[in-house]
């Protein structure tokens, strides 16, 4: 069993990317759990640490069942290093998957993330992971966690603008709840375009 | 199609690369090519170095037949830039996929690689990633790459010395021939063995 | 106010560490908060992972009072970013406060700290902050937390061998619970010693 | 004793940074010595230079006459490391204690220094600490340094420039006879206000 | 022997490489060889790719004739790592000579470059070879490589947009064929003008 | 006129540095000029302050009678960065040229100095010159500076042991005085012997 833990309240957006993660293990049961006691949405730092404690409760109830492997379904990768601490199995952020991926197979990505509140948190991720090399910019498109799906216009067009002004070869998506977005983005642009549930799912295979 | 090239000339080392990659990429067709200009097998960078040009001629010709990804089966990543450079489509080299992935599940990793004279090469690779600091050492068994199937015992008496001076929580096996150590390694460890090969085709799936 | 939260449940390390703090913070009132619900000592990062929930309660009470400055009495520097994000006054590690003064005042320092199982934690923290160039070595005593009043010999002779070993000129006590022993190591080394509460208590006078 | 030197010849800079400290230092006595043979200002390398020669003279005299450690009054840590390497006491820059402080309690910050002359030299001396992560941007208010107590309106036109711009919750003030300045500074701003002179006085006060 | 190998077909610039390379290396013997197998210019990592077969052909050869050290006169330092592994002499890229000269004699460089295709392989190499520190910024001239003789007024041009807008001491010409525009250069802004084959010859002269 | 300033005291070290350099510039005229006020020998960091005053004096004085290079004689590459700030000419020190050389012709080096006083020196100046990467080790022979001529015994045997234990290619004569033991040392050793005097003359010839 493979659980993935959506920090965030919100049950939707557990949903959709579980059912990506499944798809992405074919010989694996994918559970999605959601920590209905964390924020309705993690946008920025404050958000971010309110959500460690209920999550760490779940990756320890994971744990306890015995998961072979947990992804964390929250491109911040909020707790990920607190998680580890806990678990004996792998514990695989979707932000940290979706840089990795973004670094083995492109020259230099841009991300593309909600409000501009969390574009520090994910730069400083990615110069702690070692991968600000790879980097081009992280970019806000003003839309909130929970209008992804409903404003996929104004996140296409911050896609089409670093395409255009940030001399990249890959977009990773910075929102978990982008999933669903990744075939259009790459048909209109061309570009290699990275979703962390993806990823994550991906590298769960390679080990789990 | 996914193209997996083996650099070397050892058909027997593309299809036990190929069989696993073909395995963990259930929706693609995977084609493995062997490099018969190059060197039976790749050890030290002047192995590397000879193994460029007729590596780039089949980059080049799986480009032109439209491969959706291919994967470099060189631990070594031999080429890799060059080949990205002419490439249309993503170009996985096994060492950078497996050094990613360990990066994204373990705290610190060791790699076991064949002969002494690819450790330089190898580590030098982990560097330029940005790697460096998940990385605990890179050990070289003594077994040749052409003996790498019938020594198993060697290569596993250098992990399990890893496991016990290194400080690591991952292992990382560091040539194409070790795909078939991957279960035996990881039982008689309890470490996490990452594969290159099984990490090249999950990254592989994540963006074909 | 002031308030030095102590993540762990150790009221006697916490009234040590206050009482030490208001000696460097003449003009402040310090007070003393032991986070009831945390591990009775912080060892390694499993410890520090279930610390974090009940002290992110406590930064948040301290906030909502009006501290003007935070201090977090664990050398473990566990859950500082999280605080960071939720606290409006200055929130300063112990554990990062001690590096950064040791940085400024001596050429390389070591860090003698309590079990084995705390060093990868710590060497993590020091590379994060970017100061590793500074760094000679972390060492454990092997006496835990709550014997490091009572096995004082012990961490003495490991600042001992750390002077003759290390190449260094300055030693940075790794346990909030050290603090009493700043004059007998001064005294008997010559070294430059370094304790982490000090540290963050006159960076809190700096800035506060 | 400690001894604060102030690299240039103007002794009313001496006679402020001297107060500053001595007020951060309860419990010793603070002596200011100025540089008499040295540049009238330090604006930019090439007085930095020519002020090393009777700043080491003045280092070597502290050092005789025994002092528990010794503050360098110039935000450009001239002679910074050739003084520790004379004096048997900690040496602290009012510059690198002013970054280690910012990078201590704030995410990210800027200084804002004198003239334009000195941004680079401000900007090598954070990359050689290993500070750079936490710098946003050295600024020039274009005051020069002999002018700054009566040009504070142009260094608050900068501060403010700074708040705007640069994303940060820090700003450090680049010259040590801005140490006048915090409390306008803060109170104007919000920012986090840190002066050297004050962050070089409390790590003396931790390790004096 | 000293061999200079140009990695395009174009015989005029070898000429002009060997003529400055032999005044710089008045005790030996400097041979210009063309890679006629080459591209006739090396424009962004395409060209760059394909040109590495043919001159691992060359290096092998001027190995077998003894050849003290090799320079390769391509300022992209493609295959550079490579001919290192085959050659047991020393073998030189004009790219990281001119790199590492500019870093031995200024504070900060830009470079002036060829077309906007080449840039992010030049910054990729200076960071490879660790010298970003010392960039200020690589810019392109929109001169190909084969007019660069002929558009001399673009280059210059773009150097003195360097010296108005990067705020540097030294250019480095950031193309073989620039060789011969040192003079005008120098005389025209003041700067320190570093030629990569210059620099390689002299480097050479230093080892040979 | 370019001129070699050996900062200490000892005029037959600034003799034979002349002539190699002299040797080097045969378009040049070579003076070599002594401080006389500096220490006999630079051998740990606190002659290294001591000698910067007089070396500044003379760099001073050798920037009024026009020198279009100056060299610093000393491998400590003390005052260098002051000195830059003051000349308008390059300054090139020993210690970096000899870096920057080893760095653009071999894989990996080490230096081989004289007291075990100087290892910490030329450790902080690889760093800061980021040619860490190329770094084995910094060994000391434990011949004082006024000896290295009469013990190139000893000198001699520390190469071997480098040669032997280090995994490297190029060994770096960490000492002004080693120039006369550049034959002996490649022609025993096979490797590549780089020179700081030799490295600084070559690199002046390139841009003087």
């Amino acid at each position: 069993m493979i659980v993935l833990i959506n920090p965030n309240a919100t049950a939707a957006m557990t949903q959709a990317m579980a059912r990506v993660a499944q798809d992405h293990l074919p010989r694996h049961t994918v559970e999605g759990w959601t920590s209905t006691d964390g924020p309705a949405a993690i946008q920025g730092p404050e958000d971010g640490a309110l959500a460690v404690p209920p999550l760490l409760s779940l990756v320890q109830k994971a744990n306890e069942r015995g998961a072979q492997a947990i992804l964390i379904g929250c491109f911040d990768d909020t707790g990920l290093s607190q998680a580890r601490a806990i678990a004996d199995c792998p514990v695989i952020g979707i932000g940290q998957a979706g840089y990795q991926v973004a670094a083995a197979v492109g020259r230099r990505f841009s991300v593309v993330t909600t409000l501009a509140v969390s574009v520090p948190v994910l730069e400083a991720n990615i110069t702690a992971y070692g991968l600000d090399p790879h980097l081009a910019r992280v970019r806000a498109s003003g839309v909130p966690v929970l209008q992804v799906e409903t404003a996929q216009h104004a996140i296409l067009d911050e896609i089409h603008a670093a395409q255009r002004e940030d001399d990249i070869d890959t977009v990773v998506l910075g929102c978990g709840g982008m999933t669903t977005l990744v075939d259009t983005a790459q048909t209109q642009t061309g570009l290699r375009v990275i979703d962390g549930v993806r990823a994550a799912a991906s590298i769960a295979a390679a080990v789990a």
